[in-house]
């Protein structure tokens, strides 16, 4: 299908993701005028130099009034305050769709929130990110060949689904469809939990008496823990928090997978060791190009 | 110091390490003549044809009687077998090396088997590897800029470590020197404990029903994890099992630690987590570019 165009796009939270997408859409010819809200007004400012947006509004409600779509791209945190506030004031054909990293909470805030304007609401999550925040970070590549997936709900109308897909993908995005639960599911396992490893393993190295000697000899090996480490803590609590009970349920199976590893090596079980090594090896080796595999099931029309 | 200059070369075992250290030695201008042995004779004439040694020896004992130095390049499983048949014959003047991934085991050996060539042995570790393994994968420039752990005995002569120290630098690599014991302490927190958290994460992901779309949706921050889960699996089955005590009070401790993060996770303690994750971030964000930090304590003269 060809992308609607939308004469008015607000943003809430321009930063990496909020002004990525922004950038996105115009290039594509998708967004005659972007509105940009957020707290920080030096960003906004920024934002605007950068053309990242047209325009700033005073609040979010200010934005949204005549938007024909609507991307909330600020912390989980304040999605509630946001939502309540623009709800009384969105048009009846807006699209609203988010960038949150965890979906089933986003939901749940939707449903609490939105009232009328629920069936206009597509959840989403972009899977990009990167170390800089804020407008200056913005690039109008960030989603080529990224995943974005949209977890619609029951209610969510046929063709703001429609709207908000082809938006990802005029953005050069790859979108797939997940419901809330398997989305926040299979990201407790991909990316919640190893987060959550890599900061303990990193705590961990920072406890004992020879630190330094760790930090100095982690090699290759370790350049994407370290990396996973440096993320933003007060974003990765938020994260553990608002997906806790399927993170807990992923760290269960890890710990239940590494008592067993320990008593295989504590028994000298090599055959054991070697059983695990080996099926890991093989399904990592068969799945490891990310991208290779596009799976129709997952893909929406 | 000078590199002192090698007559002949042994090396046991030309795969990657092996012959990757005979086209360094021979491109310094260190090695005269290398002589290789192994188990695989296709493997042999092929090193032979690629110019990685200049003759084949028919076994252990026939490559080492006149060498000057030998590289005990095999798996860490055969190395009592060719300490055992090389020791009768070693020049009394030779230095003996080697490049397996743990010390404290290969140290025992050579206790065990080198007999009066004993203070003629320095261990050593280089830290290189590859997916690719054999004569074939070596190449001249495996070791530039990359670190070699050398792990001298009391026994050991102050003139064979010197004479090593040297070699591993003409090949282009920083040395450093810790005792066997710190030596595998130190890598079963950043390497051995790291490929058994690699391997029990993938296996674990295998395990569900929904593997295909973990794997479908495992990202960047899954890349290295699917590159340690990638290695050999009776490899690393070896290295757990020979570095067992070590790599068990790794896990303990990791174990420990993840299991204070499940009861802050499980009891909400968001500053708890919070913590721990920034914690792990200011030790990650200080420390993560490798090389950069040559700590003169490890270096040795």
């Amino acid at each position: 299908m060809t992308a609607a165009s939308f004469d008015r796009v607000a943003i809430i939270g321009v930063g990496l993701i909020g002004g990525s997408f922004a950038l996105a859409l115009k290039r594509a010819g998708l967004a005659r005028r972007v509105i940009g809200v957020g707290r920080g007004r030096a960003n906004l400012e920024r934002a605007l130099a950068l053309g990242v947006i047209d325009e700033i509004a005073i609040d979010a409600a200010a934005a949204c009034a005549d938007a024909d779509l609507v991307f909330l791209a600020t912390p989980v945190g304040q999605m509630a305050a946001v939502m309540a506030a623009i709800a009384p004031v969105l048009p009846a054909s807006v699209i609203v769709t988010d960038g949150g990293s965890t979906k089933q909470d986003v939901v749940a805030l939707a449903r609490q929130h939105l009232g009328a304007r629920l069936s206009r609401f597509v959840p989403a999550h972009p899977i990009a990110g990167g170390e800089k925040t804020g407008a200056e970070a913005a690039h109008v590549d960030l989603f080529e060949d990224r995943k974005v997936i949209v977890t619609p709900l029951a209610e969510t109308a046929p063709d703001a689904k429609a709207t908000v897909v082809a938006a990802w993908r005029a953005c050069g995005a790859q979108v797939f469809e997940l419901t809330p639960q398997l989305h926040d599911r299979v990201y407790a396992a991909v990316s919640h939990l190893p987060h959550l490893l890599a900061f303990a393993l990193i705590d961990g190295f920072a406890a004992k008496p020879h630190a330094d000697l760790l930090f100095e000899f982690a090699g290759r090996g370790l350049a994407d823990t370290l990396r996973l480490a440096g993320g933003s803590a007060e974003m990765w609590r938020d994260i553990a928090l608002a997906n806790r009970e399927a993170l807990l349920a992923e760290l269960d199976d890890h710990m239940a997978r590494l008592g067993h590893a320990r008593a295989m090596l504590a028994a000298s079980d090599g055959a054991g060791l070697e059983a695990m090594f080996t099926n890991a090896r093989k399904s990592a080796s068969s799945r490891r190009r990310p991208g290779s595999r596009a799976n129709a099931q997952t893909s929406p029309d």
